[in-house]
């Protein structure tokens, strides 16, 4: 069985999380505080030389780390990954905008607006920068969304999963959607797929550990 | 025949034109000045919302965007990219990686210094987070190269090529790579594998565009 180390409150370790679920995969979950220093152990980070969650333990000490890489992983074969070659590159891009454009900003800004006392004080100037390229990011995607109603293979993959995860924490952090209809269309759609999961749901802990 | 837009001085650019000399794909090379604005004119938005090169056309007005996923599109079948289900996934933990803790920061530090005169004055504040984070991130990468010759499945696969790119530019743009020597071995190491093309080569054009 899969064990998956992950933060409650963690955008990205959230993905795996509802991956997970949707797929009715059980796993065991080990919660890593990364505000207690958890992810920055000897032996969290013999496990994880980068020193962040998500991480999930593929076979007998053998990890892999980087959400939309687990996710790949995890929905490979099943209905949440595009079969088509130019479909699954395009499922493929959108993780990729997600990781370089959207989570740097939305994640960030989540982090030290809604996990850190006095964050706000300590990131002031950064946090322009953040809204106004968090916005552009949703910009992009809106145009996106006014035409289709997922981001790859016309269907709900593992690329809504990856870029639902930071925009569902958006309005934690000061962003506004109200002018991204399509944005928020498509949140309401993706909350209403069969086995959709929220942030805070937990796994019911297998018997034997 | 694939037609690329693509930028002769950006890494993200040169990782697409890196896999398509080495597995011997012709295409139709179209130079678009991201600094002249040429990725922002109502025409490239139209391929492309998100404003950025590389982009590849993989089918008749079908483009394709992010270099990391162009890697995976065009590499797909051939040697560059692992066959095994766990390895494909740490080749893609590393083009994660790349694209959320590499290339911002030495991407970065190489637009403002090596690409845009005035820079340094301009981004001297953020300099300093792009020297320390990219640091980290060589940290990361000079950890796994101290036990691995390659990033993923014990060969030179496309992982390589997408951290190859903007770890090449480092010496650019203020790092210094001298206390990371299996950094420097995996670059030899890369210069020397068959096929090999440097940043300012390029692919002798077709006689009929």
């Amino acid at each position: 069985m899969y064990t998956l180390y992950s933060m409650q409150r963690s955008g990205n370790s959230y993905k795996v999380r509802l991956a997970l679920a949707k797929l009715g995969i059980p796993y065991n979950l080990v919660e890593i505080d990364v505000l207690q220093g958890q992810s920055r152990t000897p032996e969290f980070l013999a496990k994880n030389p980068n020193g962040q969650v998500p991480l999930l333990e593929v076979a007998p000490n053998r990890h892999l780390a980087e959400s939309n890489a687990i996710l790949w992983y995890v929905a490979g074969g099943t209905t949440l990954a595009p079969e088509d070659r130019i479909e699954r590159a395009e499922a493929l891009q959108w993780m990729f905008f997600e990781q370089h454009s959207l989570e740097p900003n939305i994640g960030a800004a989540y982090f030290w607006l809604a996990l850190i006392k006095g964050g706000r004080d300590l990131q002031r100037h950064a946090l322009e920068d953040w809204m106004e390229n968090g916005y552009r990011s949703f910009g992009v995607m809106e145009m996106h969304l006014g035409k289709h109603a997922y981001f790859a293979a016309n269907r709900f993959t593992i690329a809504d999963i990856a870029l639902y995860a930071f925009t569902n924490l958006a309005n934690q952090c000061d962003f506004e959607l109200a002018r991204f209809p399509a944005i928020r269309a498509w949140l309401a759609r993706v909350e209403a797929e069969p086995g959709y999961v929220p942030m805070h749901w937990q796994p019911q802990l297998t018997a034997a550990q």
